[in-house]
């Protein structure tokens, strides 16, 4: 089959690979129908992530099921399903209680930008659509994988509820998919911090009521201004650097909560800052599984419309081409299509 | 009157000091009927907070309302007041989200172990009992304006709901009244974390189910055990070093929450281990005020005694004593009696 390898950073190529098989038989193998770029996947195409030999890549997936290990139930051969970027039994303690992305047993469905995938876990890892679903709805159900759960996370971990007031720091596909969580979970206002044109208007597309293009301290003092002097409810970081864990904590009221998805590269915070901030905060790889059946629903009904993220749409061989408009900011997130 | 002045580190002394007076018409003076040393008046004893020049010092009070300014309307002289360490208005944003302590008007009640106080904004910081409270109860009402407070304030920021597990870092006051709040809050299971057998005995009295005496990474190890190898679902964090928060973390489910009350000092929390841990964390000054009428009820119907943990009543003039059996661990905490 073809596969997507890199080779070494900006080095990536597809190949003919042999196809995966069953190993365990909790294992399913399903057939990519349509597969995307994650922002995560540029540590390893820009060297932040050492490459030191070929390794395939990929973690977002959605596709038909091809053939189940021996003890899979849940899904079967010809079902279109869709599955977290991290395996998991959805039995374990940390699963029952929604933390799904730190199951006892978690594995990987790596090496997704490929004609098939092996996936763990199946039957914990993997949700069906009740009936094949329309062609135009494949990239929304494609952002319930990874980024429409993420942001969905962020929202849940900053504890956006009705009449809230929310901040998104971060307008990546994460920090895009926040705003639609923010506006399901019923924020009233939802500021979204952004300087680019594209993504602003996305982010109003999806229900953003502010735009503020200030970032660092004059992001945080834009933001207390327009909440009255003392800050969000609820502040959602999708980016993952110091600068922006900074910002999101300071925009935060007394009391509010900031929930951090962006990967943390060299973040601390300081112990006196957050006590004195009363300030909650809740962060780690979004548990997707736990929002599958809820988000498919969604995007069944036509309530969301998260696939509008993906502003290329590539054939899997020219999957390079989207790893350089990604890393080059020409595309938010890159399709692909094997 | 006399007041409690502190000299230098280790150098308390009751003086004649002249009575405080109505200095806003928001103020309230009251006569102090108990008084005592908090854990941490010990950091500005041991010269942690420099001292520079005499100065007053304690911020926990019950007493008599002896004179209010002209636009005090919730108290009156004569009635018995409870009141929180720090003053608030309790009708700003901070306020109403119940987060006095973080009150944009804030002031501070000072110089508390003494004969008379000032409490500033009175109407909106002084709680009155509905009539004098009998002798007896005037400990653990005491309590109610920081320690009590604050142990409950850590078990909510923890999220301690009925059925959970609770770990208590800390067996000193705040974390023995924490004790007290996880078992209100309806904690099933409730590990105390101490090694002094006289804080043990009052810990399990209070209703914890467990003792673990090991700390650091054999304390984690020890929770991890009692709680099917994932943690804890709330840990009340009450000291605030570095391995207290990270024990606290560490001991914590993925999915479950840290409250951490003790002031941090030189505590850094790492973005990255925050993140995987999947642990919300919230801090901060305890909002006692927002408690304060529960918690009075809860005092006064009998149904909890954290006046227990004051093991040494002095008169007001020997609070040199006070300070030195704290500081030697001879006592959990002292008394004083104006």
């Amino acid at each position: 089959m073809r596969a997507t390898i890199i080779h070494a950073p900006g080095d990536i190529r597809v190949e003919n690979v042999p196809e995966p098989t069953i190993k365990a038989p909790t294992d399913a193998v399903i057939r990519t129908v349509a597969t995307c770029v994650c922002g995560s996947d540029l540590w390893t195409y820009r060297g932040i992530n050492p490459v030191t030999q070929p390794q395939s890549i990929g973690h977002e997936y959605v596709g038909i099921v091809e053939e189940t290990g021996s003890d899979v139930r849940n899904v079967k051969p010809g079902q279109f399903v869709i599955g977290s970027f991290i395996a998991s039994d959805n039995t374990c303690p940390n699963c029952r209680a929604g933390y799904q992305t730190n199951c006892l047993h978690r594995d990987f469905p790596g090496g997704c930008q490929a004609e098939y995938v092996r996936v763990p876990l199946a039957d914990g890892t993997l949700v069906a659509t009740p009936e094949q679903p329309a062609q135009e709805l494949i990239p929304d159900l494609l952002t319930l994988s990874d980024v429409m759960g993420t942001g969905w996370y962020a929202a849940r971990a900053a504890e956006v509820g009705p009449g809230s007031t929310a901040v998104v720091v971060g307008d990546g596909a994460v920090g895009l998919c926040g705003v639609i969580a923010a506006k399901e979970l019923g924020a009233e206002r939802i500021i979204a911090m952004s300087r680019h044109e594209s993504r602003q208007k996305l982010a109003l597309e999806f229900g953003a009521t502010d735009i503020v293009t200030e970032r660092g301290d004059e992001g945080v003092a834009r933001v207390k201004e327009m909440t009255d002097g003392v800050g969000a409810d609820s502040v959602l970081e999708c980016v993952g650097t110091q600068q922006s864990m900074h910002q999101a904590l300071r925009s935060t009221r007394p009391g509010g909560n900031v929930g951090f998805v962006g990967m943390p590269h060299d973040v601390a915070v300081d112990g006196q800052e957050l006590f004195f901030s009363h300030v909650g905060l809740r962060g780690g790889p979004a548990p997707v599984r736990a929002y599958l059946p809820d988000l498919i629903d969604r995007v069944l009904g036509g309530r969301i419309h998260p696939g509008e993220v993906f502003d290329l749409t590539l054939p899997l061989d020219e999957v390079a081409e989207g790893y350089k408009a990604m890393d080059e900011r020409r595309a938010i997130k890159a399709l692909l299509r094997p």
